[in-house]
């Protein structure tokens, strides 16, 4: 097998000769198809393509430990996951575990190889990302066994072209407990009732939908998981996507650290560069400390994750941490490229944008805040049993906005 | 007269009424010429259009220490000194002064009724902002007098709809003082040779341009203020300027802050809402704070700008405190909006997008902290002498992009 | 009368030269009252003792808002208000106020003249300070009248030196509402049961006591203000105290700014001072700024404490930030000091002990974010309307320790 | 060999018993000889004494590498080291590894058993710690050989029990490059002409002396590595001692944490306790955060000197985060503690004082952030060479009060 150092070493030329160049152009709706196909075709062409994915379903059969260490190379462009045919790691993963074997056999293959895509709808608009209880998407089952949705989602990514929807709605009566209310539902995208009802202006970028299910119907066989069981499923993918998302921002931050270096070194002020201005020399001495630390943190917590071991914390810290380190990175690559900074030729606002999102997606800040100090407590308390009750994983870790 | 406090309270329902709803339309090519033209006239028929422009010249003649009480709410929208007519004030105020009576009298009235716009034209790409001794843009005068102008400029604000464009250009050999070697000239848009060469997009918005004027030629009189003294002039309308961008920011920080109110006493979480949360209590108060201290700091720097005594230090602080309320309040908004506080219909990416440019132009911060720092230190070391050398006021001001 | 800016020369002229060179001995419990006694006579011959006081009272009758343009200076050392004979001025006011007059009459000629030295008591051991309605003193009245009084109490400033005590106790059973449940008794120094348990060590400063009373009896005619009445009493002299407070922690901030900018420039190295050094510069420019802004936020708290007007949220905003102020402008002149910093021959460590009390006296700056921002929210609320209740104001102005 | 784990958990717990129950005593002049003396016969009884010590010296032979895991704990308390005899470790490796053979045979034995104390005297009165160029002592060798030193030295921690004092002292004639200009020699404490200037008043704590050699002479055996290679000796220690140091107060930083948390969760507040308020949930999330991140960064710089790697900027970065680290926890747990916090009785403000030197010592912050930047952008320059080059390590380790 190909040795590690080696392949992060051609993962990360990948996304910097390839992704990042192509940026402009994902993100532009006319050409950012095009851009799709042939980043995927050179990505399966150079051995890139799907390295977390299980190998029967397609994938290169990387296990998580392994991929942790290249995410964060993956990453430093937000459209490197999708590029590389990682991006589905999440919804594969929940489909194969727990998808009916007919359902799973016809989306996996084409999600793997990046021809099928899907969207997940958890977020809802009115309810706090906070508050999963308050979610008002229903799912009620017809006697003929199919179920049939209505509500609204929106921050669903990608939801433009998904094939296929996962849905987060409840199913259950209000004498249910709370947590054992929702369930995940697959609902095809040519499905009657189904519409994007419009396309977000997230700080200027788009990609992001609200959606609407009119009283959409699906087969009993489109139900993912447990019935009831979806907040726990919801929770179960949040810490491996949470803990991915940081990793991709500390690529970002490295990246906007590197950008940062590089124009304090070549601007010149007279007979001098910004490089030898003590202010600036700040700037690069407190970004690369944050960068450095959040990175270590973040692959604590991945570590643990990989391990299949308690995370919560260390998820939150991990969070909260890469997300700061991207915003003090792109700010400051910002202050000292200037005026140039501010524009989109710079490539820095789409960092920027990325830091500040990054603040609220998987849970503002403020929760991992509050429930991280709250668990952390609890485990002072037990003094030397440093790992959370495993129910508590569930409570905590289902909050936030994103997938 | 109007009572000053009902004429600040008309002029806040029309910022809040007519400009901040009209916001979306001034920002999109399509629609913004009339919507510009609208506001317009309903400004001068609410007797609110071109308050600080002299009456002489078609404006309401207010002193500028009146203009400044008024000035923060005015600025609540970017758009607010635009559709009010007072965001021709500098370029009103350097031609009344320095212009060649002909061409004063060709281009105020228009100006001043917001028929003609002005640029202003200084930055360079690849010039840095704090070094306007390295600016390239050449003037060049004939045996016939006529100016022949060579050069690139950007971040001009407005050049496409400009009718002309006032630019900071070398005109004297390289044996002259750095800073008497500059001069400002009058170019008509229409001139052969000048161009837009491009809009920038700054941080998703438009509205500032590159610039060329390949070989343009302007006659003599197109010269505004003495030859050479290019630089004294933009030093002179810096701390003007600064102070009027301050008081803006401030007033858009304080729709950040009433904004991020109203959000978390309405969100509910269960039985309680947003409001009830220590975290949130802190982002209100810190961005409360934040605010106050720098409007404080900014009337300080205002009422010594408007008495025309030495405000360097004053400027600068005002300056640096209130891009920061605003970033502050502005980011807290959004944090407490969480996702939805990211998309455009929220309006608080538009508050975020100033409050980061704002950091940067006029100086950036480091500049001024810097400048201002040596500055203050000759003042403590002259001991109960609080004022600078006046010589001093130009070499520090004319400092930093924007205009 | 004296020309006001004459009197504040002659003010800050005599802390300086006076004051603050006594600082040592005024901390050395051997030589501090021979200190006092010394300072106490100059401040009278100069006549720059007891400015605030009524003249009645033995005092200068400056009104409050004149007094309060001295304050800052006045506070630049932090015995200052002893050494100029104002620390009484909230006791004396309270006792003006509220005493029976054969008590007031005792007891006012020597508390104005500096004679007689009064301690007020309200915090207590194993209580917090936000807590005022979990204090467990209680005073008993005697069928004779007379009360009985049992409990101990700390951080009771000078108590070694006080004639007398005044003391919060709870005076009525468990069915009276919780604030209308104390009052404030005086006890005398020499009453049996009374003893001081300990000087506490205050980040290695003395000054402050636990001190115990143990059945101590007083006569009615002791009884401080109504019956029932000691947290209102309290929280009004509160406002006062904290505004006066924070006027002297920007004295003591102004006095390190100076320290720090001293230092910058005549430290040496090589060719340079550290004033060329920007990250110096840095120190400089945001110590200023947040002393300015600290200053501006407490003139204005200050004048509607002077005019009796709604101020908790500006007392609570001036609290907060000359904290801040002061905190960041002793450290800053420690760093730029060096290792000769951190000893007690600079006098900065001396500042330092103050500021980081002052974010936890007069109540900790976590109990005036939270409060603050709840009473702002209703501001923002009744739009417009931007006073609080008048009953809010017992409530939260009671809470913190420090008198 | 004892189980490292084993080892770590008595380690801990003899400073957690025995040494921080002590703090008082060791820090109180008339009980510290006995205190010391207690401790160091307990440890060697628990087999915990002078462990990263040579064996052949009477250490216990643990390599840096293995000491490192246990050094955060023993610097649980300031006194940790020298209750376990490995404060020695400095003196003890540069003597061993320089000193003349006689020298090394009189001295070692005594030092690594605790009974005999070494000084290390670099620091000036009256020269920036930055700049070692600068020091002013001197030493001249006579014809016998025999040198002559004079000088003053101050921060000289533990002068006045020291049987023997190592001074850096110019020995070069001004014609050699400066970084080849000073050399090392031994002091007999006895010798004529040295004496203890004063114990300073550092943050209220003792145990530094300002020291004066006035024409002290040693025999030429006395010094220490060779001629003019002062300086080179000084840098190698300080990357070993800064390590050190940061792991040391990353153990006082946790202790914090740990105090604080046990304060949040056991401080009631009617029917809450602190540990439910937001803002106390804060202060243990981020006090934690920077606790872990800074010792995640600290041991990556320690294994980095273990090895014998360059280490500069991760030491930069350990030292500047283990500091800020301490700094936050311990305010952190004052803040909770309230005024109680203050007191010296909560131990808080032993951990605050050693937190405000940190960022002092061993270089201040500024000289690590201005320096590590400029390696920093030198190693992004050569991209992919991530190491200094090796006659760097010199002139900037050396800078920096403290040994």
């Amino acid at each position: 097998m190909e040795d590690s150092d080696n392949l992060r070493h051609r993962l990360r030329e990948f996304v910097d000769a390839q992704v990042i160049p192509a940026e402009d152009a994902l993100e532009d709706e006319a050409r950012a198809e095009q851009a799709r196909a042939r980043l995927r075709a050179a990505a399966k062409e150079a051995g890139l393509w799907a390295l977390p994915l299980p190998a029967e379903q397609g994938g290169a059969g990387l296990p998580l430990a392994d991929y942790f260490e290249l995410a964060e190379d993956e990453g430093r462009s937000d459209h490197g996951p999708e590029a590389l045919g990682s991006a589905s790691l999440l919804n594969a993963r929940m489909l194969a575990a727990h998808a009916d074997p007919g359902l799973r056999e016809r989306i996996l293959p084409g999600l793997v190889a990046g021809e099928l895509h899907l969207a997940y709808a958890m977020t809802e608009p009115g309810v706090a990302g906070s508050d999963p209880h308050g979610l008002r998407t229903e799912a009620k089952q017809a006697q003929d066994g199919r179920w049939r949705i209505a509500g609204r989602k929106w921050f669903t990514s990608g939801a433009a072209r998904a094939g296929m929807i996962l849905v987060v709605a409840r199913t259950e009566t209000e004498d249910a407990a709370p947590r054992d209310s929702f369930s995940i539902l697959a609902v095809p995208a040519e499905a009657a009732g189904f519409r994007i009802v419009r396309e977000l202006d997230v700080l200027g970028a788009g990609g992001q939908y609200e959606i609407e299910f009119d009283q959409v119907t699906v087969p009993a066989a489109h139900l993912v998981g447990p019935r009831g069981g979806g907040l726990r499923l919801a929770g179960r993918r949040l810490a491996l996507g949470r803990t991915l998302r940081a990793l991709r921002w500390i690529g970002q931050a490295q990246r906007a650290v590197e950008l940062l270096a590089a124009r304090v070194r070549e601007r010149r002020l007279g007979a001098e560069t910004l490089a030898d201005r003590q202010l600036m020399q700040g700037l690069v001495f407190e970004a690369e400390l944050q960068v450095r630390g959040a990175r270590l943190l973040t692959r604590q917590a991945a570590s643990l994750v990989a391990a299949d071991r308690p995370s919560t914390v260390e998820v939150s810290m991990a969070k909260v941490a890469a997300a700061r380190a991207l915003s003090t990175a792109a700010d400051s690559a910002i202050q000292a490229y200037g005026a140039e900074g501010l524009t989109a030729a710079s490539g820095l606002p789409r960092l920027l944008r990325t830091a500040r999102a990054a603040r609220i997606l998987d849970g503002a800040d403020e929760l991992h805040i509050s429930g991280g100090a709250r668990r952390l407590l609890r485990q002072y308390a037990t003094a030397g049993n440093q790992t959370g009750r495993a129910d508590d994983l569930v409570d905590d870790t289902i909050r936030g906005s994103g997938e």
